[in-house]
This record gives structure tokens, sequence and C-alpha cells, in this order.
């Protein structure tokens, strides 16, 4: 079995407008919808970062895997180094985590992986969490992620959406109310580094006194300064499963940690290899929030789980805005790692696009189900594949800039890292 | 498909009388042949340990497989952790290495894994290194494993063997002549720890005098102590491709690379995860040698494999005396492995006797070839199978002891480490 051809097709989905540390979601996100054709008729399915940089070289990339076996991910390896010596500059996306060049070329391989080993999956005729060492759970739980946002009506570029203006408590608990009850979520994350530090910790304390059972997760995106992340973790203590990324660094990290000793997380300071290492020696972070788009796949997140497991870290998982591919994806993969206790974050509840056959993949009970059915057990819609490449044309982003986004709501914001 | 049979088989091998820091090789070492059969009439293999304590929990945990799937590796864990719940104790082996209760089930777990990995590839119709992410190599270096020894007249028990005493200088520089004429290595271990170390040193200055361009290593098992360590570190300086498990423990081995500077390589003291870690804390060694028999398979080596690389640890492997699955096992995770840059150890040469179908594997340039042949590529030969475990009950060893093995010559040997 061979790779006969690829395909990489860039796509565009609606996205309301989600306050964040940057600025605001734009009115589509970008995604890379990858599709790998094999010599005896199979396609495996890949989902990642649609930002041209990543693009660019998705594309450059995906020729020379033509002849190549779906197994052989190390050639997969050799070919994604050698198409991109000349430029591992400059693939840095908004907010995503990651600044060396070894995650570049990770980044670059995640999207091919996991189409491979879709392939390898169907060609056995097994689903990937099989081929990934076997199920341990077969409900895959995921996180309510809340934003504060504002209303679509504020830019006509905006598909309407129904959650309505969120910016303060009440309307946060209305958010989280929803999304518990249409999804059944447990844990709770608030996306915050958005507003004033005091505001987003008041609403926080809103959402536990709503919530008193159900776990809780800050993540003002490294956009307090240590400082205020001190100060917002005395006024913390005791509501927090844990406390994601509030201030800038692996040092600042482990300042923090070792002021309040409160469990941080991360997807900003420990997002390969070489940052994990030097954590190990910092304990800037306790729980590392893995994601197979930039960790280098299904298989290099597996390792990553051993090595929280041998260094005694939690392990929880990240995400950014994505279709069903990369949720069946990441479920497949939280479903074969025994030490992937935590509830995996995920946007996908914001978006209403979808790209697979059946539309829109159930969540229910707070878990997404993985099956028998062969690979990722999802097939593509090429009809709405064809439809949001069309939006994706149309709309005329090729790379997400929240911070310009914002300022055509507020014309004095600047991207400034910690803010607060 | 799911498992359907799996059978056990302990076989004895003729084992030349090879002397070590324990004392000396029995005339027959003890191996175990798996055999993992599917209901679609495939048959995977796998080869470890043959010693009792393993061999009966080997036996008690082989039928809690059948009706597994071939792919459910962690169903696979978690069937080894409930039968062996009992008894994580006297699991040890003479001379291997491995202390704790996690070894132990990792000891368990291996030589199913392979058989598993084996019939995972048999039913894809792909090679093991496939099915491991692809052949980085397909020649996979090994090095001359040269051992102090008795002549085989010694003792009617040792088969006739044309290797004769090997004592001084001049002898081992006979041996190693004839191994790399025969065999093409590369890199020459000795295995000391046996004799005076003052005696061993020189006959390894003598190696490099007759092969100075053939790097070099020396193993004495742990037993010198630091400060012979330290002085014949001192004797070695320059002489030395790494410098295996001189000296005991994790502390020790710490204190003589801060003493000497010189890489440290081990078998002993990183044997598994909590020991790996701990290694990264203290900085004992540098190399760390690698088996897949007691890492827990050829999957949990990769993994290993990539914590090696991010902690800037080279990586080479380990071996017990065994025959060809357990060398095709080794061949197919190397050529998987990049970062598998060391000739691996194999005690092959010195085993006449082999369990698969057209006897033994070739070794040229220094090198097993790995082929695109489906599985690990080699078949058993039920004939061979049976005479060896003819050989097993009639040898009437059931545990490997070197020690009282020596006592027959030296009546005064005891049990002492370290000894010099």
């Amino acid at each position: 079995m061979k790779i006969a051809a690829v395909r990489v097709t860039p796509i565009a989905i609606s996205d309301p407008p989600l306050l964040n540390a940057s600025g605001v979601h734009e009115p589509y996100a970008l995604r890379s919808i990858i599709e790998v054709e094999t010599d005896n008729g199979l396609v495996g399915l890949g989902e990642t970062y649609g930002d041209k940089p990543v693009l660019d070289r998705l594309i450059r990339v995906k020729d020379a895997l033509v002849g190549l076996s779906p197994f052989d991910l190390n050639g997969l390896w050799q070919r994604v180094l050698a198409t991109g010596q000349s430029s591992t500059q400059g693939i840095e996306l908004d907010v995503a985590p990651g600044s060396q060049a070894s995650s570049a070329h990770h980044k670059l391989f995640s999207g091919f992986e996991v189409a491979l080993l879709d392939v390898q999956a169907r060609s056995l005729g097994v689903p990937v969490h099989e081929l990934l060492g076997g199920a341990v759970r077969r409900q895959v739980p995921f996180a309510a992620y809340l934003f504060f946002k504002y209303s679509s009506d504020i830019d006509p570029s905006y598909r309407r959406d129904p959650w309505g203006e969120v910016l303060d408590a009440e309307q946060l608990v209305g958010q989280a109310r929803t999304m518990i009850e249409r999804y059944g979520f447990e844990s709770i994350k608030l996306k915050a580094g958005a507003l004033d530090p005091d505001h987003e910790v008041d609403c926080l304390k809103a959402l536990k006194r709503a919530f008193p059972n159900h776990p809780l997760r800050i993540d003002p995106n490294a956009n307090w300064s240590l400082d205020t992340a001190i100060r917002m973790a005395q006024r913390l203590q005791g509501d927090l499963e844990y406390y994601e990324d509030p201030t800038p660094g692996l040092e600042g990290m482990a300042a923090l940690h070792k002021a309040t000793g409160l469990p941080l997380a991360t997807n900003m300071v420990v997002t390969d290899m070489d940052e994990f290492r030097r954590n190990v020696a910092l304990n800037g972070v306790q729980i590392v929030l893995s994601d197979h788009h930039y960790w280098g796949g299904l298989r290099a997140t597996q390792v990553l789980a051993t090595m929280c497991d041998t260094f005694g870290l939690g392990l929880s998982m990240h995400s950014n805005s994505h279709l069903g591919i990369s949720l069946m994806a990441m479920s497949h993969l939280a479903a074969a790692v025994p030490n992937l206790t935590y509830a995996c974050d995920t946007h996908y509840p914001w978006q209403d696009d979808e790209v697979i056959k059946g539309g829109k993949i159930a969540i229910e009970n707070g878990c997404v189900s993985v099956t028998d059915a062969p690979g990722l057990g999802v097939e593509l819609d090429r009809d709405a594949l064809g439809a949001l490449h069309e939006q994706y044309l149309r709309c005329g982003i090729t790379n997400r800039d929240d911070v310009s986004q914002m300022r055509k709501f507020r014309t004095d914001w600047t991207r400034v890292k910690p803010r607060f």
C-alpha cells in the first residue's frame, strides 16, 4: 500500500466574536483539510491549521508523500524536514503556542500523520484507538469552554449566533448553563485575559456559586503579570481544578507556582520536548495540555503522555477552533491514553459548520464516544468541503489576526502582553 | 481479529562457560518462546526470559489473552497487571537488571507485546519495522561481545566450543579477531568484572593496540568499587566509546562521572521510567542501554528513545543470551529508531542453537539486515522448538545461577558486589 495522492484544502468556518487575550475572533477561522489517498483506494483524513504559513508548507510537502507507505512515519518526518529547511520561521499563529523551529516541523507533520494513521486503521478495518494500543475509555470527557464575547450584531460579517453578548457574571453563568444543559459537561473552562482580571475572577466565582460541583479552570493566556497572577491566585485559592497559563514564560510560571502552590497548566510554555525538559528542571507547570496538532501527531502525544507519567505531571488537552476530523483525532487519542484523566478542551460547540458526513458530532454527558468504525470513523462530505473552501476564498482571511479585528471595535487596541 | 490461543514454551540453549561479575554461565541458558495465534490463523512470535519466576507468570497470563485484539496493547497491560498483582517479588534474574515491581510487569508484557506486534504486522503484510514507523536503516549494526571464558573442557556438561580458554590479553585479542573476521563487527565490548581489574584494563589496552580504529567498551557489571572505577578510568581515558556500569548505583555512577567526565552507559541503574527520572536529576549516566525485554516492548522502547533524545542522552542496546526471535525484534526496533546510533549488544554469536527455520541469522559487516518480509520475518521451526524444550526438561536448570556454577570450579566463590 502506497500513497497515490494527497490533497490539502483550505477552508473557512464561521466563528463567533469570542474575546481573548489578543483581541476577538474574526468572523471566520481557518483550517486545512488533508486527504491521503492510497493506491488501493483508501482515503485517510486529517485536519490542521489553515493559516497561510502552514498552508503553504503543507502544500509544499504533500506531493513529496506520493509513493510513501502510510506506515512510514519516519519517512514522513524526513520529507517534512527536507521540504521545510528553508523556512522554519514565520509559521507562528496568533495565540497558538510554539516558537521553535522544531515545533514548526511538528505542526506540518501532525496533519499528515493523523491522515496516515486513519489510512493505516482503515486498511486494517480497525478504529484508530485500537491502532494506538486500545481504548481504555469509550466515552472521552470534554470541558465546557466559556468565552466572554460580543453579540454577533456587533458586525454584520459575523454569522448570527444565539449566545448573545457575554461580558458580565450573569451572562457568563447563562452561557455555562446552556452549555451544560446541551452537552452535559462536567469541567468548565473560562477563557480569560480579555477583561479586567478582578472582573474575570468575580465571574469565575459566580460560576463556582452556580456550579459548586463542577471543576473550574481559568485561562488568561499569559495576559496577567506575575504580580497580577499572584494576586488573583490569592482570590482563587480553592476554586480551581488548575490555573492555566496566567502569566508569561516558564520562569514566570515557576515563580507563580512557588509563590502560590497552585497546580499550573499550560499550552504555551511546554509545547515541545525541549520545553518539557526545561520544565522538569524548573517545575514551572504541573499539568501539560497536549495538542496533537503541534506535538507532532497522535503517536508523539502518546510519548508525551508517558513522559508526563514519568515526571509526575498531569495531562490534559488543548484545542483551537476545529471541526469533526480534529475532534475525532483528539477523541481516539484520548481514548487510548490511560493517564489522560482530565476532561479535554474543545471549541467544537462554537462551530456550526462541519465538513464530515452526518453533520456535527454528538457530545453527550460531556463526552464524545469512539466506536469500532474503521479509522477515525468519519467520512468527508465533499459538498460541504467545497462550500467551506468557497467560503475560504470569499472571506479573504488568510492569517488569523485577532488584534486587527479588535481594532474595528476598539480603535486604541494594541498587541501587548501581559496586558494586565 | 482476536487472539485464539497463546503458547509459552520454555527452552534451554547451550551456552559456553563465559565469565562475568557473578560467576560463570551455566551449560544452558533459558528462554521462553511465545506463540500468539489469532482466529484468522496467523501466528506471532515472541522470545523472552525463561527463568521460573518469569515463566510461571507468563503461563499465568497467557490464557487471559484469548479474545483480545492483537492491537489492544492497553488491554494486554491490564491483563498483565490483573494476573500479576499477588507476586511482583522474586522475579529477579541473576545479572539481569531491574528491581522494581513495575519492571516485573514490564518483563511479562514485553514477550507478549512483540508477538502481538508480529501478528499485527503479518495481518498487514508489512515488516515490524514499518509498523514501528518505518526503517531509517536496513542494516542494524551490532558490537562484538567479548568474554573471558573457560575452555568447555572444564566440565563435560558444556557443549564443546571452538573458542577455547580466554583469560589473558593474547587469547582475548584472538577472540576479537575471530569475531571481527567472521561477522565484521566495528564496536567491541569487553564483559569485565570477572578478573582482576588491572588485568582486565591491560587486556582492553591490548585490544586498543590490536584494533585502534574500533570503538571499545568495557562492562564490569557494577563489580568495581567507586575507587577502583575511578582508578581504572584514569588508565582508560581516551580508550573508550563508553564506560558501562563499572560501579554500583545511580549515585555511584554520578560520582564517577563527576570525577572522571567519562561518558557512562548503563543497563543496570536506568531500567525503568522511575530510574530514568532519577537519572535526569542526578546525571548518573549519559547513555542508556535499552532492552525491549524489560523496558516493556518495542513501542515502549521507542518512547524511551524519544526521552533520551529529549534529555540529551545517548541510546544503545543491551542483550542477554538469546536466539533469533529476540535478535530480529531488536533489529526491527533499532531499524526504526532514528537516534539508536550506537552498535547494539548481542550474545548471538555465542549461541549455536536456534529455534527458527533456516537456522542462525546472518551477521554481515557487523550488521543484521531487516527485510520487507511480513512481521519479524522469521518462522518457528517446530522440530527445533521441540528439541530445545526437551533439552530444557533434561537439563534440570530452572533458574540462572552463575554463582553456584562458579563454585564448581572455585569452591570459595561467593556472591559479592562490588568484588574489586
